[in-house]
C-alpha cells in the first residue's frame, strides 16, 4: 500500500527506534525525565522562547495554548477552516469555554485587514477578543504558507491584550519552503504548538512553546487534560531524533507533492501553483467520483488517500513513501480521474 | 432627555402597570402561576409551536435554545455580528460548551449558499454542525429584515440533524415591516427566542418557543442558569399587555426611524434605504467625531445615543419617544455632524 | 388549600402590589433603575458590605458568588445537603467548572474542626480548596441555625485564599431566631446571597453581596447567565417593601412551625427541639406512608406539603398562612400519621 | 538514591525496551496500530468487557470514563480522598461539568450503607446521582483493598441508572493481594480505568474498559482531550510486556512494604495491619518532623519519599527497588523518626 492519507502514518525509522531504545528516562510528572527536559529546552531555544512543554498530541498542545491566552468567556479569532476549529472536536469551547469567531476559509491567504477589523476593542459592551490563531502551514488550505509579511502585520497591529497563537504543527514545512528561520517565526507569536509526529516522523509528540510563566501554567492544564506522562523520554528521544534528522529532508516531500500536482493538474482537480509543501488537495467538484468513492477505488489499487469532505480529497507526502509509491499513485489516480 | 440608546429603556405604561398590579400569580417554579402559564400558551400558539417558556432575559432565552439544539462539543453556525456571538459574553461556549463558526457580518443580507456550504456533513472527521442561528430583525445589521425566501432556503436545505434557531428579539418588527405572519416565521424554526422588553415595552421578559419535549428540557436548563422565578406572573402580565397593545404600533417607530435616517443621510452616515425597522445605525468612518465623542456631545444637548463600536453609533426608536424627541434629536445630530 | 410546600409560594400583599405599581424604574442593564440601585445599596449596607447585585433567583445569586470566589478547576467545600449541592442542578460544576467536596449531611450542626481539616493546603499536588459555603438557615437541615461561634471559628481558621460564602436565602430567619444582627453575619463572609422571595414574600429576587470589585465582576457573570433584566425596579420595589415590612413578622412563622412540631412529635416524625425557624421536616422512616403518599393524601384534604425524599416530607410556614390553616394541617396530618 | 516517592518512577527494563524497539506500529488515530489494538483487546478480555481504549495517563482514563457515565449537570459520588477528587485538578467539573458529592475519607473501608443512602433517587427535585466511583487499591487510603463483599453490595443495590466506575490504577495489586480474578472485578463495574505505568512499570499508558458503545464514544472524548496518539504501539508494547511479566511479582512489593511498616511501626507512624499492598503511609501527627521536613532530611541521606500533606508522608515499593534500598530506607527513617 502507498499510504498518502496523512504524514501522521509514518513509522519510526531504525535510527529513531535505536534512540528510543537507549533513551535515558525519569518520571516527567515530577520533572525528572532528562530526555524530555532536554527536548523542551531545545525546542524553546529553536523558537527563541523561554520554555516548552511536551504533550501527547497536537490537539492537546493547541488547546493548552488557547487556554493560556483566552479565559473562559473570552473570544478567539481563527479561520473557519483552521485545525483548532475543524478537527479538535469543539475542544476550545467544550473544555476551555472559549468562543470562536471565524473568518472565511482563506487557507494561508490571510486578509489581515479583515482580520484586524474583527477585533472587538476593549471598552464596548461585547465579548472581548483575546487571541488570534493562525496555522502554519495551513492544513485545509492545502499546505499553504502564510507570507511572513502578513504575520508581521498581525503582530504589529494587534492590541496589547490580544495574543497571537500559531498552530505550527507543520511549521517545519514553512521553514523549509520559504527559508524563514524558526526563530523568526517564534518571535511573532505569544504561543506556538509544534508537532513531531506529522512530517517529522516521530511516533508521538507535540510541544507548546511560550514564556516561562505560561509554560508553568501549561503544566497544570496538561495534568488536568490527562496529558501528564511518566517516562515520556522514550517518546522525546524519537522527537529529538526527528528534529535532528528529518527537517531538511522535507524538501523531498515538497518536490514529490509538486510532482503529484503536475501529474493531476490536467484533470482539473488541483493547481500546481497552489501546492507549496507536502499536501495536495484534490477538488472533485467537477469529477465523476466524489471523495469517498475515489478513496475507495484507489484503495483497491493499493493507494490510500483521505476523503476530507464530500468533494475534497487529499494526498500527503512524507518520509515513508518511495518514488515508486508516487509513480504508482499517479498511475492509479490518472486512471480513476479520467 | 430623549433616550434613543435602545428600545430596552422603555418604561411600563399606566395600562401595563395596572395589568401588573392586578395579575393573578402563583409559584412558577412549581408551574402554578396562571398568568405565566397563559402567556406561555399564547406565545406558543402565535408561532404555531407546542410550548414556550418565560425567561428573565433575551440572553437566557437564546442560550437555553442553543443548549437545546447543540450538545457540548457541537458546532453552531451564526453571523459574526449576531447578538449570540457579540453581546452574550461568550455564554454559548462558556456555559454550553458550544463552538461557534461564523459567517461574515452580513446583517440581514444572508448569503444562504455560503451558509449551507459551511455545514460540516456527518461522517467526516470534523466537529459536527448541529444548528444555524439567524437574527430577525438583525440588531448589528441595523434592524434589517431577512427576506422570507432566504429563510425558506435555509429550512429546505439543512440536513435533518441541523436545527434552525431564530433570535427573534425583535421579530415583531419584521412581522410589522414585511407583513409576514408570526405563525409563518414559527414554522421555519426549531426554536425561537422572542423578547417582550425591547420594542414591545414590557419591563422584563423573553420566551423560548419550541416543541413540548424541548421546552420540558428548557425548564431544567433555566433552573440551572438561575432563571426560575417564583411569582413571575407580575412580569408576564406586563408581557401579555405588551403583546396585546404594542405590536401594531411598531409601525410608528419604523416611520420615525426613517425620518431620522432621511434627516441624517446628507451627512453620509446612513442610507435611508437600509433603515427598515426601528434601528438607525450611524457609520462614522468619515466623520469628525467618533462614536463615543458623538454620544458624549449629544448627551450634553439632551440626546442619548449608543456608541456600539469606535466608529459606529446607533439610534433606536420606541414607544417612549415623542415627535418632539425625534425633532430635537435631528437638530442636535445635524449640528454635531456638520 | 393550605399550602405548606414552601415559603416561595407566597403572593404579593396589597401593600407590596402598590409599591410595585408606583415604582420608579429605568434600564437596569445600563445601571439606570433607581429602585434597583437603592435596593442594592440598602442590602449592602444591612450586611456592612460595599455592594450588592439584584438577581432573578437565589440559584443565580449563589452561582454568581461561587464563580466569584472559585475559578474553574478550583474546589468548594460544602455540605452534602447544601442547597448549592442539591437543588441547583449541578450548576457550580456545569457552568463554573467548580469541584465540590462535601462534608456529611450535618444540617446546621457543623463540625468545624472536620471542615477545616478538609482544606487542601497550598503547595501540595492536589486540587486547591478555594472556598467554603455554609447555609443559614439550613434548608435540608430543617431550618436549623448555625451557631455564631461556629461561623467565627471558620472565619478565623481559614487560610487567606479560602473564601467563605453564605447561602443566606433565609438568613432573615436566623437573624430573628437568634437575634444576631445582619451586619454581624455580613462581616463573617466574603460573599452572601440573600433572598427576598422566600420567607419575605416578594414575588421575585435575590441579591449577591460583596466587595465593590467582586460585584463589578458579578455584573458580567450575571449578564452571561442571562440575569440582566431591564426595568427590574418593579421587582426591586416589592423586595424593598418586603425588607421593610416582613422581617420582624417571621417570628410568627417560627411560632407556628413550633406548634406544628409539637402536634406531630407524638407520631415520632419530628423533634420539637430541632425546629428553630419556619421549616418542619418530617422523618417518615417508621411511618406507614412514605413522603409522596403522605403528600398525595394530605392534598386530598386540602393541605399541600413537599415530598423532599422518599421518606422525608417538609412543612413550611409563611406569611400567606392563617391560624386556621395551621389547625387544619394539624388535624389532617394527625389523622394520616396515625 | 532509593526512590520510594511513587511506583510511577520505575524505568523500563531491558526486556521492555526490547519490546518497544521491535514493536509493530501504525497510526492509532486511524485505528491502524496492531500493537495498540492487540493490547486493547487483551485488557478488555482480562476484565470480561467488550472493549478498551489506550490513553496517555490514568487521569485521562478516569476522566473519559466519568464523562461516559455522567452527563454535564449530573452527579458523581466518590470518596473525599479519591484520586479523581484529589489529584486530577478538578477535571471532572472543569472539563466534564460533573458535580461531585463526596463521602468521608474512609480509604478502602467503605461504609456501603452510607454510600447507598447518598444516592438521590430519580423523581425528586434534586441533581440526579449518575455514578459512583471507587478506587482499588486506594491510594490515599494507604493502598488498602476494598473487600469484594462491599463491591458486590454496591453493585446489587444501585439503581439501574447509577453506573459504577472503578479507578483501578492499582487493581493489579488488589488482584495479587486478595486473589480475586481480574474478571471478577470487571463484572462489578460499568467502566474501569487501569494503569500500566505505576506498579507494572511501563513508561506510559492507562486504559478505559467498558462496553463497545461506550468505548466508541470514549474515542471521541479522548480526541477532544488531546489523547489521540499516532504510533502509540511503541508504548502499548511496553504495556503488554508489563502485563505479561510484572503482575505476579507485585507480591514482592507487598512483602517489602510490610517490612517497611514493621520496621517503622514502633515509631507510631504506621500500623502493620493497615499495609496490604505496596503503599506505606506515614502519619506524622505526633512526630518531631512534618512531612516536607522528613522528605527533605531523607533526601540528604539518599532516600526519596513523598510529602502528601503537611503531616502525611508516603513510601511506595516497586520493581526498581532492591532489598538494599529497603534496608537503607529503614536505617535512614529510623534515625530521622527517633
Amino acid at each position: 500500500m502507498a499510504d498518502l492519507r496523512s504524514d501522521t502514518v509514518t513509522k519510526p525509522t531504525p535510527g529513531m527506534r535505536e534512540a528510543m531504545a537507549s533513551a535515558e528516562v525519569g518520571d516527567d510528572v515530577f520533572g525528572d525525565d532528562p530526555t524530555v527536559n532536554a527536548l523542551e529546552a531545545h525546542v524553546a531555544e529553536l523558537f527563541g522562547h523561554e520554555a516548552a512543554l511536551f504533550c501527547p498530541s497536537g490537539t492537546m498542545a493547541n488547546q493548552i495554548a488557547l487556554q493560556l491566552v483566552v479565559p473562559p468567556g473570552g473570544e478567539l479569532l481563527a479561520g473557519s477552516d483552521a485545525h483548532v476549529v475543524t478537527y479538535e472536536l469543539g475542544a476550545a469551547a467544550a473544555l476551555g469555554g472559549i468562543s470562536t469567531r471565524t473568518w472565511p476559509s482563506w487557507g494561508a491567504a490571510l486578509d489581515t485587514d479583515a482580520i484586524l477589523a474583527m477585533i472587538r476593542p476593549p471598552g464596548y459592551p461585547s465579548v472581548p477578543t483575546r487571541a488570534i490563531a493562525v496555522e502554519q502551514t495551513h492544513n485545509l488550505g492545502g499546505g499553504g504558507v502564510i507570507p511572513l509579511a502578513a504575520l508581521h502585520r498581525l503582530r504589529e497591529a494587534t492590541f496589547a491584550d490580544v495574543a497571537l497563537h500559531c498552530d505550527g504543527a507543520r511549521i517545519w514545512h514553512a521553514h523549509v519552503a520559504d527559508g524563514v528561520p524558526l526563530f523568526t517565526y517564534g518571535q511573532l507569536f505569544d504561543t506556538l504548538s509544534v508537532c513531531l509526529s506529522k512530517g517529522l516522523g516521530a511516533p508521538v509528540g507535540s510541544l507548546v512553546v511560550g514564556s516561562r510563566d505560561r509554560i508553568a501554567q501549561a503544566r497544570t492544564i496538561r495534568k488536568r487534560l490527562g496529558g501528564g506522562m511518566r517516562q515520556a523520554g522514550i517518546l522525546a528521544a524519537a522527537g529529538r531524533y526527528a528534529l535532528d534528522h528529518h527537517v531538511k529532508r522535507l524538501s523531498q516531500d515538497h518536490t514529490r507533492a509538486r510532482r503529484l500536482a503536475e501529474a493531476l493538474e490536467p484533470f482539473g482537480v488541483v493547481e500546481v501553483g497552489a501546492v507549496r509543501t507536502n499536501l495536495v488537495p484534490l477538488d472533485l467538484t467537477k469529477s465523476r467520483l466524489d471523495a469517498p468513492s475515489l478513496a475507495a477505488a484507489a484503495k483497491e489499487h493499493g493507494v490510500l488517500i483521505s476523503a476530507m469532505l464530500p468533494r475534497t480529497a487529499r494526498l500527503v507526502t512524507h518520509l515513508d513513501l518511495t518514488d515508486d509509491d508516487i509513480d504508482h499513485t499517479i498511475t492509479v489516480l490518472r486512471s480513476l480521474l479520467t
